[in-house]
């Protein structure tokens, strides 16, 4: 993208939010995306730009829908430091976002049985919920904890 | 995307395909992406590059889904020249598509009961089925005909 270095000044983002840095591929492109640190849990957010939307200048499904990949199956990635791949998503789009809106998602674990997460989410925007849907991950491969994984809490050498 | 005019040399496009001409927005972001005329039914696809990746260099899930919404609900424009929105998507993530790899997609209706087009869907490389799933969309303003549509065919001033 050619305006990568206007981007960041082009609109404020939500206190305690900070940028994820994919550097490359589909996660760079469809970018930037955000996270923040609640307590035991995460959100992840990004704020409606007009290369996320369609023709009537809303979020396009697909943005939210990859959003919604993205910010529920992360779970995966906090709880087991894991890469991981989506077996089955299943979404309801309830309402849309608008140009220039904050959007915000987060899941919650309802089953690890078979090694497979399967997770309760929902993407949203203020008050109003855009996507609800059930969510099946499964993880591939152990990596190195990252920060805010609950293994990098563990492994870290604080005093 | 700044290397827009390098794109269109770096890899064929298979027999009877054609761009969509997307000009702005999400559609343009994931871009490009194709469609093909298959007697009254049509196909779309796009070559998988880096920027539609995710870190093991396959289409990132986020991609696929975004081109099953795309590639599912354009049947919904082609049988009634309107804009629509995606109502629900379930998709079932069977197999990857590697970098360079091209894939199609299409669907066929199952319903229009109640004014919603529920739709079965696939998307494929080669002989590998890699998502299929249901669609859930539905037609909210028609709009003129276009190339590609029923109701541009019957409207033609063909001799």
């Amino acid at each position: 993208m050619s305006d990568d270095i206007a981007a960041p000044s082009a609109f404020e983002v939500p206190e305690g939010y900070t940028p994820l840095d994919w550097r490359r591929g589909f996660g760079r492109q469809i970018g930037p995306l955000y996270r923040r640190v609640v307590g035991n849990a995460y959100r992840m957010g990004f704020r409606v730009e007009d290369h996320h939307t369609n023709g009537m200048t809303n979020a396009h499904g697909g943005m939210l829908m990859s959003f919604a990949d993205m910010a529920w199956g992360h779970i995966v990635s906090v709880e087991t430091s894991s890469y991981w791949v989506t077996v089955r998503l299943t979404l309801d789009f309830l309402s849309s976002a608008h140009l220039g809106e904050w959007v915000e998602g987060g899941s919650e674990v309802l089953s690890t049985a078979d090694d497979l997460y399967v997770v309760r989410g929902r993407i949203w925007a203020g008050e109003r919920t855009l996507i609800a849907g059930t969510g099946v991950f499964k993880p591939i491969q152990r990596r190195d904890p990252r920060p805010g994984e609950k293994a990098y809490a563990a492994s870290d050498a604080r005093p």
